[in-house]
């Protein structure tokens, strides 16, 4: 018996498309394709419009490093912003989770991701040159870095400061610590250690 | 200090689209868009594609309920599938889900949900009144409701059987029993009491 295979429908394409996504496998992305399909004009067709939005206006901020709708980007050309601290991230998603915090009103320099020797990932590969050029032009006194706490994270922010450290700047990093509605036995040794280290009198 | 809200760019628009999706929330609709912004190229192009062409192409046949580039679809026109026989299931996921195991080569008709009092779905709101009308066509020999082991989706089934029983046509369900594969002390006490009702001659 022959089982007729039908040819790669629009559909097969679009679930392996969606397949690719970061939190989506192959079963999840068919439920989103049905899902898209029976929500036509109320949401598919929205999709498709914001998502040709967002790939024609955003691009990468070429000082910074942050997406926009602008280049340079919001951030870097609010006169209201404090341009004599920079926080460096790792990523633009760490650079918004930042900003929604509103815990921070200087200016921002996305590294790109950490050094990695075993994912081949060196200085060059990251915007560290072009921090460094940023750290030197005398107006920046604090340069904070908010790096991940792991080991690429901190491998990182060692290279950073060797590379940047200057008598006029500062350079700090976040505090390690319970988090705000933490636990304490849920908490791993480490930051309990941290916590401990760096306490404060109440 | 006025905190600065920044203007709703085509990023929020994006990400509030995509938290909609099942799977997804507002964090992982954020993850995802960042993903597709920096693989513009390879996928976030692409993306529209696909989605633009599925958008234009795909409909439900207006025979089974199934989604396809064609109404009616490839597996009603299709010479070689066995007329006599008509699996019935809740969603066209499950129509696919089917389709994968190579176990059935009838025809299918979508119901589109079940019946539930808590949330207010009638017959009238199911496509019943279109299988009774397909069931009663005099080619119909089987028909096998292959409806979720849930309780909406038995009283559904129940239903289903009232409306189109004739003598004519025989009325079938899946076998309930142990999954392949699957292991006997995970299995609930429901299954393992039908696997043992149901048990054959080695």
């Amino acid at each position: 018996m022959s089982i007729i295979r039908p040819v790669i429908t629009p559909l097969d394409r679009l679930t392996q498309l969606l397949g690719k996504l970061p939190g989506l496998g192959p079963r999840s992305a068919r439920r989103v394709v049905l899902y898209l399909l029976k929500r036509r004009e109320t949401l598919l067709l929205p999709l498709i419009d914001a998502l040709q939005e967002t790939a024609a206006a955003m691009q990468f901020c070429s000082s910074c490093g942050n997406l926009d709708v602008t280049d340079p980007c919001q951030i870097c050309t609010d006169p209201r912003r404090d341009r004599s601290r920079i926080c460096v991230v790792e990523d633009v998603a760490d650079l918004w989770a930042i900003e929604r915090s509103h815990a921070f009103r200087g200016l921002y320099h996305v590294l790109g991701g950490t050094l990695s020797a075993l994912d081949g990932v060196r200085p060059d590969d990251l915007r560290i040159a072009a921090l460094v050029e940023r750290t030197g032009d005398g107006m920046v006194q604090e340069v904070i870095l908010a790096l991940n706490a792991t080991v690429d994270g901190q491998t990182t922010a060692h290279y950073v400061t060797e590379r940047i450290s200057r008598d006029s700047v500062q350079i700090s990093r976040l505090a390690h610590g319970l988090p705000v509605g933490g636990q304490l036995d849920y908490l791993d040794d480490g930051t309990l250690t941290a916590a401990m280290l760096s306490r404060r009198q109440a």
